[in-house]
């Protein structure tokens, strides 16, 4: 699989819940790390989900938020993964910022270059990213 | 908190109803306008979120679409907010549009430059940001 | 209507399953293709919904990833749309990539120039639009 989706964790199901339409499924990576998805129950039929079952998320790096400061306050998004800058790359309107997290994963974020400034995003801060779990796909292996 | 996403509204839940695994939530701000966020129902219980409490909606300027002609359609999306262009900032590929509402808010959006060449952005004139429900973050001050 | 999501697609509903809070719409388009969109329950009964109406498919050019070799692996997203590369523009940091499909439509994605690198992507090469069905935004004319 060749994709444009920046992030790509790959896991095992360790939970699943379903509804009429909608499914939450969490992912536990092997650095460590959960990541929490939300598809459609079709989906989940489809590529035969299960608890247990191996899979990789994949993620857009314009789906993810980075934060510099989570202090007082707590998000509905499912996923907020912490680690360390360890890259940003400016553009004139966009930029993209790479946060290494302590399990070894990296996730690449595409935000807007005011936004970098804003937090005083530089290599080396520590940083938050910030993901919904209605920007998470979840990928089977044939 | 500092975040990367570039709107940020404050407000009071006006409105809740939780499905299985999905649950809507309607925030109405202190500048008259209403945004509706559909997040899981595990956020739901997570953040304690209930009619009355003060609550932060977080939107990233990627998912903001900008709309200069609405007449004769109706959209999906939840949050339809229209105001006048405040500013216009265009890199190579991609555009930053800064859009002010009536009740003093502003929306930023970031859309392809093509598109605002297209729907012939420029400040001052009259135009909607369109924001799927399933783009918002809802944030609880601890 | 004019709005800057630089995907646009006209169809007629031809599955519709509702939950308590979201529904799950599925779009034949007039080139021959599907599109499944995830929406409120609200927005069916806003919008009234049903097999055999007439609507449009939006898509942010954001949330389109491209796919340029998909062996080996299914994906939860629901919509996978297979053409080819008909045009590629380069900024700094993001790259618009068009894809035309087989029955005569046009895909727009925003990816990172990064990834155009590493997929590469160029005119002329087979490529698969990724779009998940939350990202689907369904008009109806008035």
């Amino acid at each position: 699989m060749k994709i444009s989706a920046r992030n790509s964790f790959e896991g095992t199901i360790s939970a699943l819940s379903s509804g009429p339409v909608s499914a939450e499924v969490e992912i536990s990576t092997a650095g460590g790390d959960k990541l929490v998805a939300t598809i459609t129950q079709g989906s989940v039929q489809t590529l035969g989900l299960a608890v247990g079952k191996p899979v990789v998320a994949l993620v857009k790096a314009s789906n993810v938020m980075v934060m510099t400061d989570g202090s007082g306050v707590k998000l509905s998004a499912r996923n907020c993964l912490t680690g360390t800058v360890k890259k940003l790359a400016q553009g004139p309107v966009s930029a993209e910022v790479i946060i290494a997290l302590p399990g070894g994963a990296e996730i690449f974020a595409s935000i807007t270059r005011d936004a970098t400034t804003e937090l005083g995003i530089k290599e080396g801060v520590a940083a938050t990213a910030v993901i919904k779990a209605s920007s998470v796909i979840i990928g089977v292996k044939n």
